[in-house]
């Protein structure tokens, strides 16, 4: 008897159709920021294609496609999936990838007459890249949303979050109401793209996630004294770049001494005051993003930043202060499912990488309530968010039947 | 026989009338950028003030104001004077001081009725700040301007030189016209504020200046991959601002094998691309500015920071590239004003420190035509170009004595 495995032409057929919806021919990205009317337009879509299919499926309160091979009424499901919304000109698999094949994985169980013990539901989780500055869809799912945050919630351009749901046919308080019984869950599994380079490096074509990354924010200040460039000798400045760069230069010692090969520490914005290039910079605010999947090592990174910042300021003349904008602790993925995901690529001859997850995922969340894993599958070069994002076929069709074998040992 | 000497409170009492003339309350400081109505109400001011006191001024066809004792012809003059235009927001003294400082002197000599050789003459070059991007009013004099240059200068704001001067009741092309023989000049000798903290750091009223310093600014870019700052390992990066931090940590280390104690190399303005906290910047452009008062030392400088950042943009994987925006050779002053100043000094007592010149100043064209000295006065804390710039009036009175001193021993 031949194994159930997925169809590339109907997964790849879908994932282009899905593309056109928000295309911009111009950066030939795709744009579909949660709760705008081109992510209201690919929810629809999601919805007419399940229903195509004899299928179920819904908007629940939170604006989550919920889909299903019937509507009978049950107890538990094994779910998978993730989101379809978009950052500004994304790319064609970040988030798409999992929703799709969760749609692909009913198709073959429909198809080949598969009985499950518990049945299958595909999640399109709402608003996952964060325009209102969370993952609000699957955080409602799980009853992590306050009526508080939602009315305050807003984009970067000041659009209300309360706005934009009214806008696409939701009531922003009965968003709580997609809250469910935690025990719904039997487990999740999320297929996604690595959006990094390791297995595009490594050369092989399915990574199991462990962990997802914890992650902290700082907005750091370090304050001297501007000055004229020319007339001001080395000796007597206060140049608060120059405290930026010395700091900058200790980032991989620090990771050394107190990280893993898991470790992240990241300046990505850098203001200086006045910023003019016959000034000497008397001012400095920049962004520090660490990261690690042991809450520990990512405690001990916060500490030493904050030593070697404030030595460094010392040695400087420089005044240091720090704002800690968010902090985020990692979410370890669930053996059993790790294990389990392990055995289906080794079954299926799939070379694997096990690795932590960088990025921040609907999985995260899932993971607090279920048993949760997620299949990465590589990243040509790294590239995500951006206009070419790109996985080969090949690959997608590898990391879409691993999900399949997962889904059905999960569910049988 | 008492020595002629400056009267501080009618130099004080001149200085804080001009002031008033585009003080602003709100910012504590003064905004007369050339050519604008604020500055054309200064020269007016300063016409009154000679024509006042019986003195001839005008101003000539470039916007110079110029200021003798009387209008009879002279084949030659000794010259002293500096600027009243000022940057936004700037302070009392910048440029002023040297202007009243020269204004000041002619009573001297008026009260005293004191006999010389050689006449003197005040001027108040005209746009020294740079708003349209040169020193224009001495560079006029000394016959630098080219009719290209000036048709085509325009300030920041895209306005053009060739309206403003228009506004100002002059002729655009006819500012060639200010050029003057170079012979016109026996010396030149400039009354400045420091603007920066030597002199208040080593308690000494007066600089004798040595030499102006040469300057380049160059606009770097570095160039590697934008990557998301959670998935790309810290050794698959190509973080471009990792590169500029390397290489900013070498900055003392270039000076202190290819450099002086003069020498400056300054990171004023940084642009990282994309600028997000979570993603590792894939370019970054920044200012280098390199001074050195000796012409060898500076190419050296510039040589060195252009291996240092090839090295490093080929170890971080980025690429490299500059454009050398201006390069202006170092101006020494003439040996025998820089003797005579100090001569003058030890006769009255005033410790003074030899020292470069870190900022461009109307002495440094004066030099290409004529003998050419500076004397400082210390800016406390080493400001300048903003409303908290000072200089004790002690300390004015000295430097405009030796001023005076200097200038009566050269006109004798």
């Amino acid at each position: 008897m031949s194994l159930p495995a997925i169809n590339l032409e109907r997964l790849r057929s879908d994932l282009l159709s899905l593309f056109e919806i928000g295309y911009d021919p111009q950066t030939k990205g795709v744009t579909r920021l949660g709760f705008t009317p081109a992510d209201n337009e690919a929810k629809q879509w999601l919805i007419n294609r399940f229903e195509n299919e004899g299928f179920c499926a819904h908007v629940d309160h939170a604006g989550n496609v919920r889909g299903r091979l019937s509507d009978e009424p049950v107890r538990q499901v094994v779910a998978t999936g993730s989101h379809i919304d978009t950052v500004i000109s994304g790319g064609m698999f970040d988030g798409t990838l999992g929703v799709i094949a969760g749609l692909e994985v009913l198709r073959v169980v429909k198809e080949n007459n598969i009985q499950l013990q518990t049945p299958l539901e595909v999640f399109a989780f709402a608003e996952e890249e964060g325009r209102f500055g969370g993952m609000m869809g699957v955080q409602a799912l799980i009853g992590e949303l306050t009526p508080e945050w939602i009315l305050k919630a807003h984009d970067v351009n000041g659009v209300m979050l309360e706005d934009e749901l009214k806008n696409s046919g939701l009531d922003p308080l009965s968003v709580l109401d997609a809250r469910v019984d935690t025990n719904y869950f039997k487990s999740f599994v999320e297929l996604h793209i690595e959006q990094g380079p390791v297995l595009d490096t490594v050369k092989k074509p399915i990574g199991v996630v462990t962990s997802i990354s914890g992650v902290y924010k700082w907005i750091v200040r370090l304050i001297g004294k501007s000055n004229h460039a020319g007339t001001a000798p080395m000796n007597m400045r206060s140049d608060a770049f120059m405290g930026l760069a010395n700091f900058a230069n200790e980032i991989l010692r620090i990771i050394d001494e107190e990280g893993s090969d898991k470790s992240r520490l990241t300046v990505g914005k850098v203001d200086l005051k006045p910023g003019h290039a016959h000034t000497v910079p008397g001012e400095v605010e920049f962004t520090l993003v660490g990261r690690d999947v042991d809450a520990d090592v990512m405690q001990a990174l916060a500490d030493s930043c904050r030593k070697v910042l404030s030595a460094i300021a010392r040695k400087h003349k420089l005044m240091f202060e720090f704002e800690q904008m968010s902090w985020l602790d990692p979410q370890p993925m669930s053996d059993n499912i790790i294990n389990l995901i392990q055995a289906e690529a080794k079954g299926l001859d799939l070379p694997f990488e096990v690795m932590p997850s960088g990025a921040g995922h609907d999985a995260q969340h899932m993971a607090k309530v279920t048993d949760t894993g997620m299949i990465f599958v590589p990243s040509i070069a790294g590239v995500s968010h951006a206009p070419d994002e790109w996985t080969h076929w090949q690959d997608i069709e590898k990391g879409a039947n691993l999900l399949l074998r997962t889904l059905l040992k999960l569910a049988s």
